[in-house]
């Protein structure tokens, strides 16, 4: 299989991964299927340091970028999806299938921006403050009777369905000028994550949120600001309004 | 996912496998995909008795029948195929990609006749001798330079196309994915207008917009809030949380 450029626009981000196997098992299937790209977010330390010893991907691992939160590990990407079991879950975000999901992560690869993609711990899957950073959620259709998948695996099928759906169609041609020419540059996670820290700081000052809720509130606002869709000029703009909102509703004796 | 009794006409066989965990492995995918039927061939004894003690897929590895030779294993099947990674071997067998493969073997499945598909040993693959029982051969594409998947990771890339292509005729039953993921109701005209209406006295409010600069900026930011193109129910959360910071922002005394 040729590699394809874009693949390198994708970041495969493994959030609280326990098991040293399981990285190392993700970390193979990705250099089976040609995306070279691992972020790891709070592994535990020694699993990490294990896995980086196994066979089959050391270049790969080696090259493992490791992050202490979801919010850096994303922060340069302009497309953040997270993987669920779904299950018995009560899901606040849109939910494509994995075959769905594909043709629009490789619309966003070849046009240059880059995607994220989260999969959870082994024992408990990405938690509801993992999703909040996430535009949308991806699940591998499974049998009812036993949803949960193997870390490895999961990844695995993911990454062959991208790869897969990259040699589909002829139309590949022209989506690059096509796109570029349509949409203006998405705002990455980054960006976003500015966003939401500066309204929640205006809405903590303007009494919106009491002390008490904000903890809870945080979650709902996060996942408002990723449904926007904004653009990188339009987050620049929101940026500024309302750090001259918060300004003006703090004690003039603070204000600076 | 609905389970489709086609399923029941596959047969995954693995051939010498060594490592309980990947026999392991190879049952939770298929389980999770919906293909309950495996056989295996010359088990490390030890493995397998290791393998059934396993978790995930108990009562398919209890169910797993096993047998001495590749020959028994796929007596009564009309369609045989061994997975290989190519690599440097001369092959004799007409070679298909997993893509291509696929509808060939849901044809047979349909038509209610036995299909297995070969896994070989970690460590060596499938013999030419097992390959001499096979009808043609099957190839998950991956990158030149790493071509040897995991066990636990071909069985589930495998099963997933398998699965995928039952699924692309539209009978697809998963609900939940499917009404989950359509838009929720897009705002209208009217709820942006009142968005942009609040904003625009919250900017001013804030000294954001100078009194001279308001008319020439209102277009601008009535375009930008139809560019978030947000749903009902968030522009009524946005329209109180500017609501309340344009309230903060008034002197006390004109607050009301």
């Amino acid at each position: 299989m040729a590699i394809s450029s874009d693949f390198d626009h994708l970041c495969v981000v493994l959030v609280s991964t326990r098991n040293p196997l399981n990285i190392g098992a993700a970390a193979r299937a990705m250099s089976n299927l040609g995306f070279l790209r691992l972020r790891v977010v709070n592994p535990y330390e020694a699993s990490f340091r294990e896995a980086r010893s196994a066979v089959g991907a050391a270049p790969l691992l080696a090259k493992a970028e490791q992050y202490s939160s979801v919010a850096e590990a994303v922060a340069d990407c302009s497309l953040v999806i997270g993987t669920t079991a779904v299950g018995k879950r009560e899901l606040h975000h849109p939910l494509r299938l994995l075959q769905d999901a594909a043709p629009l992560v490789r619309k966003q690869l070849r046009s240059g921006r880059r995607v994220a993609l989260l999969f959870g711990s082994e024992k408990r899957g990405l938690s509801n403050d993992d999703f909040s950073h996430c535009h949308w959620l991806l699940h591998i259709p499974t049998r009812t009777e036993h949803t949960s998948m193997n870390l490895g695996q999961a990844v695995a099928v993911c990454l062959y369905e991208l790869a897969r759906s990259s040699t589909d169609s002829g139309k590949r041609t022209n989506g690059k000028a096509v796109s570029k020419a349509t949409k203006p540059k998405t705002a990455t996670a980054g960006e976003l994550e500015r966003i939401t820290t500066v309204l929640m700081d205006a809405l903590r000052a303007s009494g919106y949120l009491g002390e008490r809720s904000i903890a809870a509130k945080e979650e709902k606002i996060r996942r408002m600001v990723r449904r926007m869709e904004i653009s990188s000029a339009d987050a620049e703009v929101w940026l500024g309004m309302l750090r001259q909102m918060l300004w003006k509703m703090k004690p003039p004796e603070n204000r600076h």
